[in-house]
Parts: C-alpha cells; sequence; structure tokens
C-alpha cells in the first residue's frame, strides 16, 4: 500500500483524482537553500498543458500550482513542500455514462476489482491528470540537480512506426511533439490529422537523455540506477516497455560490438546508457519509453457492464489523439526524480 | 544505500562476493506455516547452474543452500529465513590480471568510481554470482504463491535474433535453453558454437508468464505492479529492456488494435500484460526482458588501467557465451518475488 | 531524510508550517470502503483546539480540515488521502524580535544548525502547530479502527506532580484536561492558575489505553509493537520519556511481581501494557508519555544571537501554560496511526 | 512485516533462533574504506557474553562472529556484510517440557497467537539470544562513528532500585554490571544474591551517553533523533519505559528550570539530553531505558497449557537473575546504530 510515494531520500508523495477539488502532494527530502518560486515549476506544467498541438485535446486545464509549504524567502528550508493544483474544468456530467461500464484499455475493470468501489468520473485516480502532480515534483528535482550542473533532454523519437532521423536533444523544447528533429514535425502532424479522422489513437517512443550525471550513482545490486528508471518510467500510466542505452538492440548484437571500449578520453561509444552495473558511469544517461496509444478512442467497442453483461461502448467528450507529446515532460520529471534521489544516496554514502 | 534489499512486505535481502567466503541473505515476511525444505530451493539453484548445455562454462559450482532460521518442523514460522550457499570453487589467482585494469562492459569502473575500492576477484559483488540469493528468495516465494495456485513460467524467446515461433510455457522446463518450441534448439546450439569459436558473445530475449494471478494486485499509482515488475528485472545485471504485454509493439499499434476488448467470459486479448493501471486484470501476467551478450569475450578489447593508462585486455578462463539459459531462473524468481509482495500487500487490503 | 512520513501500510505524510498559507498531508494505504466525512476528523481536530480550559491560548485557531481526494460518495476508494488545513492568524509581525535569536527549550538553534536556514515565524515546521495534521491522520486510522471495534482511550494522568486518583477512561472525554477523575479538576486548575502568574510553565504526564486490539499485533524483532508506540509517542515535539504497561516501576519489581499469571479467564494484571515479546496479547495496550513543560515562558532567559552573542530573551505574545490538554488528542492520534498500521500488516500476513 | 530490518540508510536485518543453526543477518549500507576485522566485533559481542558477573548463568556461549562478505584487505567495500554466529550450544531436550505450556512474562502465547506456530525451543526467535546480531550490527556502526569521532558509553544506572551515584560514564567499562561507580558493585551484588537465593529475578535502569555527535542529526518531524532511539531502546525485548534527558522529571519541573539556558560557551545544563526538536544540539546525548525482571524464574508461576487449561509451571536450567549486565552492550548497539543511520542521513542532506 505504500503505493503513492517515489523515492528513498528526495520523496514524493501524490494525491488527487480527475474530478475532485484538485491534485496535490508533498515533496520531502530536497535539500534546504535550493532557491525555489512557483515559476520554475509553473514552466515545467506548461509543457505538459493540452492544446499546443494537433495531438492533443482542446481543454482548458491552466494547472495552476500552488506550494504551500517548505519555501521562505525565496528557498527550500528542508521541510517538506506541500503544494495543490486546483481541478478547475470538473463536469461530471460527461462521465455519468461510464458509471456503470468498463472502458477496454482503461483501469475501470482493475480499479474496481481492487477497491470494489471506483470514482468513475474521468478515471478517477488512474486519469492520467494524476501525472501534474509528478511534473511538479520533477521540476523541483530538476531545480535541485540544475545546482549540481545536471540537466535531462525528454524528446519524441517517435509517433506510430515515424521516426525522428536527427537527435539533437537540446533544440526539441523549440519544436512540436517536442521533437528533436524539425523534419519529421509534417510526418506526425499527418499521421495525428489521419488518426483523428479515423476517431482512433496512436502511440509512440519518448527518449530521454541526461547530461552531467558523475560517476557513482546507483545502488547495487536490486536499487540499480536502471532498475529504479525503468520502475520510475513504466510507474506512468500509458508506458509498455523500458529500454536503457541499446534496449532491445541488445539482443541482438556480439558482445564484440556490444561493450562499449574504454579509452583514456572516455567510452567509445554508449550501448550502457551511462549505466555500468547499476552504477553511472558518467556518460549521458539514455532511456527510452513506449507510449501506448490512448485506450479512450470514438471507434465503437466491445466491452461488459459492472454486472457482466456484453455491451459496446462508443466513448464521448474530447480526448487527446497520443499521449505524445503531453506525456514528454511527465517522464522527464520521472527521470529528474530518481537521478535527484540517487544523488542524494551516493552522496550520503560519500561522505562516510 | 538501501540497496540489497527488495520487496515491502515479502522481503529479500542479499549478500555475498563471488570470491569470498559465499552468498546469502534474508528472506522476511514470508508467511507462518508454509511448507518449506532445502529441496524446494535446492531444485530451483540447479536450474541455474551451468555446464547444461552448450552456452554455459563448465565450471563446477554446487550452490549447496543451507538454510538457517525461520523453519521449525519443515514449516516457515513466520520469522526471517537466513541462508547461505558456501563458495566452493574460489580460485583467486585466475583474477590477478585484472586487479588494475578495467573490463569493457562490467562494472569494474563505476564500482571504483563509486566506492573507491573494488574486489577484483570475479567481478566481487556485481559478478553475476550474485543472482544465486535471488533464486533462493524466489523459490521461497514460488513456494508461498503456489499455495495460492499462482505459476510462473519462464523461458527463452529469442537468441541472438534467433526467435522461438511456437510458445508452450509449461513445456520450457523440459528442453535446453528453457526453449519453449524443442524445434528452435538446434538453430541456438549451432548460434552458440559458432559464436565460441569466434571467442565472442551473444545475448537474448526471455520472457515470463505467471498464471493465476488473481486481479488487484499492483499499488497505483507508483508502486504499480508493472513498474514493479520493471524493477524487479531490470535490476539484474545483464538486463536492457523491459516489456510488459505488447511492449515495444504498442508504439505501432492504434488504440483500436491495442485496447482488449471484454467478453462476459473474458478479455479477448492480452495486450496489457496482464496488467491494467498498474494492477492485474486476471488474465496472464507477460514480461519479457532483453539479455545483454556477455561482456567477458576472449576477444581483444581496449581498455584503460586504474591510472587511465591505454591497455588491451584478452580475457582469459572460463566464460559463458550467453547469459540464457543461466539468467532464465533468475529472472523467474525476481517476479515470483514481486508477486509475492503484491499478494501481500492486496491482501492486506482487502482485509480492511 | 523520508522524516515527514510515518507508517508502513497506513501511512501520513504531512507538511506545513505555522506561518504559512496552512498545513497538510496525505494518508495512505487507508482500506477503501470505510465511511469516512469531514465531520468525523472535524470532531477530533475541535479537541486540540485552544481555549478551551485554563491551561491554553486564547487565540482563535478555527482548524478547519478540507478533504481533497481519496474520498467518493462518502466513502474512502483505497486512493491516497490529501488534506488541507488553511492558516486563518498568521501574525507575523508577533515574531519579528525572534529572527536572530535561539529561544531556550526550542528548536531554533537545532533548525539553524541542520538547515542553514530557518522559518522563525512561530517556529515555522517545529511549532505545535504542525501536530493538526497528525490529528487528521489519527482520526481517519481512528475511524477504520473502529470498523474493527478497536478504540483508543487517552486521558491526563497528571499535571506537575498532581495524580488523577481514579482512572475512568472513558469519561475523560468529558472533562477538562480530558481528567479521567474529575476530583483532580480543581487541583490542576490552581496549580496552572499559580504557574501563569509567574510567568511559567509546567508538564505532565498523559496515558493511553487501546481496547479492543486483537492479539497478533506487531512485527517482532525491530518494530514490535511497543518499539512503534515509542516511536509514533516519542516523536511528538514536548515528550521526554515514553512508558509501556509497567513502565519505569520495572526496575523496582522483582519477576515473581512483574510477571502477569495467565489464567484460563485470562491475564491477571497488565503489567506488560498489552505487549509480550512486541506482540499484543488483547489486554489493553498501555501507553504513557511525559510532556514537558511549554518551552515559551514570560520569565526572562538567558540565550545567544545568531551570531553567538550572550543576550537575554523575555517571551511576548500569547502562550499556553501547559501543552496538556491540547497535546491530549495529538498522541491519541499518533497510537491509532500505529495501530492501524500493525493491523494491516498483521492482517498481511495472516491472509497468507 | 518489514520487521527484521532496521535503519534506512544504515541498515541491519537479522535472523535467527535460540536453537537452529546460529543467528546472523546483513549489514547495509556501511560506506566504503572503514577498516574493519572480525576483532572489532568480537571485542563487543564479548561484553554480552554470560559468567562475567553474579547476575548471569554459566551456560557457555562462545558467539564467534563470522564476517561473510563485505570486506576486502581489511576494509568495507560498501556492499553488505553477512555474518553468521554459530550456536553451539543447544540442547534441545531442556526445553521439551515447554512445548505446550506458555511461560508468564515471555512471548510464547503472543508468538502462537500471530504465527499460528511456535519454536518453543528456549523462546526461538523471541530468545534474547537474538540480540547478538544486535551486537555485531552495532559494532559496525560503532566503527564507522568511531571514524568521526563519536562514542557511545553504556552504563548501568540502577538494579533493582538501587541507584549508582557517581556517573563516570567513561570508567564503566571497568567495572562489573558496567557500574559507573564501583562503590555500588557491591550492593548490586547482594541483591543479586538473595534474590538468586529466593529463585526470584530483578530488573534495573541502563543510561547510554553519546560524545561528539555533531549539531544536526535527527530528520523532523517523524523521525526525530529521540523518537529513532526511543524505537530502537524500547525494540530490544526486556525494555518497558525509554527516556530521554530529564525523561520522566519533565513532568514535575517548571519551564523555567527545564529549559536549557544557551551561553556563548554552550547549554548551561542538558535536560534536553542532547536533542532539541528532535534535532542533535551538539551536546551528548543522553538516553536511559528500563529493564524488567527476567521473567523465566525457579519461584511456580500460575498459567495455562495451548488448550486453555490451568496449569502451574516452575521453569528448570540456567537462567541470568537480571538482564543487566548482559544487556547494556545490546543497548549501546542499538544507540550506536541509530546514530549511524542519522549521521548518514544528515551528511546526505548538507551536500545538497
Amino acid at each position: 500500500m505504500p503505493s503513492n510515494t517515489i523515492g528513498e531520500l528526495f520523496k514524493l508523495t501524490t494525491f488527487g483524482e480527475s474530478h475532485g477539488p484538485g491534485l496535490g502532494g508533498v515533496i520531502d527530502g530536497c535539500p534546504s537553500r535550493i532557491p525555489l518560486q512557483e515559476e520554475d515549476i509553473q514552466t515545467e506544467l506548461d509543457k505538459r498543458r493540452p492544446g499546443k498541438n494537433k495531438s492533443s485535446t482542446p481543454r482548458q486545464e491552466t494547472d495552476q500550482v500552488q506550494l504551500l509549504s517548505g519555501i521562505f524567502e525565496g528557498q527550500t528550508t528542508g521541510t517538506s513542500i506541500g503544494f495543490f493544483i486546483p481541478n478547475n474544468n470538473p463536469q461530471p456530467k460527461d462521465y455519468s455514462q461510464l458509471k456503470d461500464i468498463y472502458r477496454p484499455g482503461h483501469a475501470d475493470y482493475t480499479y474496481e476489482a481492487k477497491y470494489g468501489i471506483r470514482d468513475y468520473r474521468g478515471g478517477g485516480r488512474s486519469s492520467g491528470r494524476e501525472t501534474v502532480s509528478r511534473v511538479v515534483g520533477g521540476a523541483v528535482a530538476q531545480k535541485f540537480l540544475s545546482c549540481h550542473n545536471i540537466q535531462a533532454f525528454a524528446y519524441t523519437k517517435e509517433i506510430s512506426g515515424i521516426q525522428a532521423e536527427l537527435i539533437e536533444p537540446k533544440n526539441a523544447q523549440k519544436y512540436p511533439y517536442f521533437a528533436p528533429d524539425p523534419s519529421v514535425v509534417q510526418l506526425w502532424d499527418r499521421k495525428i490529422d489521419k488518426t483523428k479522422k479515423k476517431g482512433d489513437s496512436v502511440g509512440g517512443t519518448v527518449e530521454i537523455q541526461v547530461h552531467g550525471v558523475p560517476p557513482g550513482l546507483g545502488e547495487p545490486v536490486f536499487d540499480k540506477l536502471d532498475a529504479k528508471l525503468a520502475y520510475a518510467l513504466m510507474g506512468v500510466g500509458a508506458i509498455k516497455s523500458v529500454e536503457v542505452g541499446s534496449g532491445l538492440e541488445a539482443a541482438e548484437l556480439p558482445g564484440s560490438q556490444h561493450n562499449d571500449p574504454i579509452t583514456p578520453d572516455g567510452f567509445k561509444q554508449n550501448n550502457a546508457g551511462g549505466v555500468m552495473g547499476g552504477i553511472s558511469s558518467g556518460q549521458p544517461i539514455i532511456v527510452r519509453a513506449t507510449v501506448k496509444p490512448i485506450p479512450s478512442i470514438y471507434i465503437e467497442q466491445q466491452t461488459i457492464t459492472k454486472d457482466g453483461e456484453e455491451t459496446s461502448l462508443q466513448i464521448q467528450g474530447r480526448h487527446d489523439v497520443c499521449a505524445i507529446p503531453r506525456i514528454v515532460p511527465v517522464l522527464k520529471a520521472m527521470v529528474n526524480l530518481v537521478i535527484a534521489d540517487m544523488w542524494l544516496l551516493q552522496s550520503a554514502r560519500q561522505s562516510g
């Protein structure tokens, strides 16, 4: 049940449902005297906002964060940081049709099975909206990491089979879909348009690089840096796979090609993805996550009612066609949370 | 630093190095009155033993487990279960050449960076030998789960690009490589032989299915069942990716195909891999892990010494050509540990 | 740093400062389908409110709790319960004199030493006001426990050396100071009056009994029930000792008197305080905590400035003369949190 | 169920029963490059050995520790340290009478209630013998703390109402009972002799001081340093109360006397016991624990059988008359474990 908390030393605990009063959480363990303002967080939250490109819904979600504690005169005090993001667009009537029906690809059935009760309004706790609290936690982690010159870059690598070719991580903030290569944007736009017309949805792949991570982060044997990253990323709603470095390719390369040769000037390649034996090597951390297609589609689907009777469902309302790009800042946030946590763990050890 | 423990309620804590007195650990939280004998564990350990097929080294590792506590008159007592596996094949001279050199693809460099000291004999704590303790923990979890009719099947899906076609999980115990399809064994043998001749190594893919898992396991939002599985599997030395259900394919399927339709008789397909919203659905759990090629190869490699000077390395001694099949029981153990832990967490909740 | 969370399965995480926007927290792990309303919590919060007897300040703290998540149609959903209590009486000017001075008996010096920064307004995070969040968590735990017929009674046993004679736990709600014996109230009133006139403060002893706890709660060897209770109670600001059952008396009794004889009708006495070997025995749990005198007094005190210079301090403003009775519901809350947590842990185990 | 582990960053996990193959555990999180040898630990274990004064049994328990991992060339490597202490004096026949009977003052009844099965041989896991593993963990913590000039002193303050007058902590190692004042030894001897003749037992009080603790250790609000100490000490079998600094006296002192005045040269007294607001102040940490009389007495006692029938019990075999002095190194070990853990937590924070 310790389910709504992530992290050992840099901890985020969250709460909130899609259609309740709001979402929020507590960040515990952020070291003191880190400069922090609501704007630092709002900037990240705004990246998750819908309506900025073709794949997302025109819903108005302003997502204004309120910091409730842990900051004094513009700096963290070392005490826990409470925060809240009011819901300002609850429209419960939109969801009444879902009270007695399980949406395919959603968590309706499993929440009912687990808890015996379910807030069916917009998915309740299982709504993608839950991720705003992750972005807040990640933004604070990012602020902390920036004091140590660690920086994460997240970008879309693929939408529905269409890959970005040229990867320039630092440019991805500028382009729609957080594309690392502007030339792919038009292709993605076209794919999204076509999908939208069909009432269908698509998935894709997000990659995150972290630069500036010093060697030594990660806690073998179980809490390896890559294990922690896999946990953090797979814990985001729509993710179906996590790769580190070479990832799936590792199954096909011989050892002589997969091993990264070491030279006095550093490693010659980075199949390791910056992690060896679960510990950071000083190379960029590289992870990828596969995002499944949005389960809410306008096409009629076969399902059952709460009583187990056959029925069909045609979802109404506004929905994103692809979780990308809105999921990109969420995944970056998760990576920042893990790196901050591993940083603190390692610094405890080193000071010994 | 809480690195050598996995699990919240069903916990495994391990210790031990490749060339010290032995390896062992503590299993904490196994419910009382579960029938348990050393044989139950030994059976699983024997599956990890080398020398049973072409891909593994002829080293003699008997891996005899000793149970040291927590069992009385053939049953668990609910107290912690200590165990030990003596090392009986230490040959420290084999490794003296590695004292001042970092092996590519191994954790030598990062352990030195993290701890400032390194037991270089056979990789010390970072040796694959560490996984014997995982197998012991997993065997106890398996025994507990079998009381609830939950059963995990692990098998090799691919070696170096060569896929098993027909997947019959329950047969995999019988065939070399834990192949789920006997027809692929000869192809794999040939690939392994060729690789061995070159002095190179290969990787592959392992899949695990868990049958009998009731709906309701998994703890959203961070401790989702799939997140915990990803953590547990990625924490095994050679793993570079973890997939759940559709995995990488999810990026290419439209929602209309990816969503698993629900019928009065159950789900019509299992792209979810048995997990929706982080909670088990009652379908089989399906996870896959990519195993990188063994980093110890006989081909000369470029690396550096501890002092940062360029050098080359040609590894001696006996080494596996592929971590498969020895890693298969290890990955199954990790899955069993997670399921047992999530089972207990859910049962705490339900009794409320 | 995982400092602002208590509990393993029934978890409370809190935040908030005396003079920030408010205080709050997250309750995680409360089983689903427990009836819960804001009134259930407000009743407990109101017991902590000042101004109800001679020992406490006439400040207006309405402490209105807002439940922000985890409840649907009057029942818990099993997801995390966020809550917030706005501060409505911040008067920052009252505290400006304390910016550069360390108050004796307070945490000013140690917070500065630990964090290098300090929210000096009313003690910031170290203020007794922090305990409102504990009361909220405890109220939810109490609601859960009441479904299992477990009930905690907290009462004042002593103020400044004056003991209550007749202990009737169930009556304590009715009398000032949560006195278990109305005849002592007048004596305590007189003591408090006299102390107030001197500008001084006093402490006392609070006892908590828990009835209805089934045998089997508590997790040896480290997480014994009494160990968890000691941790939870000692973690409340003003507490200097925790006793279980016979407590300090145990040092003077011979074994032949201390051992509780067992009969077919139960134990003949309860020196154990309901806990044997760290596990509940089915007898009432009995714990006591010593409350130190309020450190804020009107008498001049010797101290130093932030720069280490000698100075004297005469505290202004309104302050309680004794932390009793306001601390009584706080201590009860801590006990309820521990019992709920241990209840869930035991139920996980039993279902095995 | 995470019951057999203590600590967040400096963790000890233990296992073992009184009459199984032995006891042991895993120490996880000890920083690397701390000089450590078996002798460092054996010295502490030997202090817990029986037969060194009148209060303890003449049983032969050699308690030889074996270090199994985590050490290389005389230094810790930062990996987990496994250890084992074989039982060499099992005499199962001594205990057969206890199979179906619950000993008053022991955990027989509650273990049976909790687990439904009980290793009745010598108390199994609930035996005082369990504490050898604590001493090993504490000895490693002590070694680590000594690198930072932190030193704990533990001594007996009282046996059965007879107090030591003159407290010279550093001398206590030299005298029987770890007496801080040699003049009390004769009185204690006499008390023990008298008690032994009656076949009865006695308790007492142990005090621990820790010198050299820097300001800043402890993690408010729940994981206060004093809360963690209370948890660690109350978790030792025979303990019925824990006090910090003024302890029980705090209930009777007015604030004007209880507050420790601060001067440019430090605090003028130490009622705080070195902890303010849950954080160390730089003064010596002072804690006390009340030890109950040994429950095994030769006097006939009233009890019941497993089937609930009335019976009487006259315990046979050899038993200590008082848990003091053998419990003294155990309590010191617990304090060292807590301080080491809090030290690492604070150093993680500071490096931020």
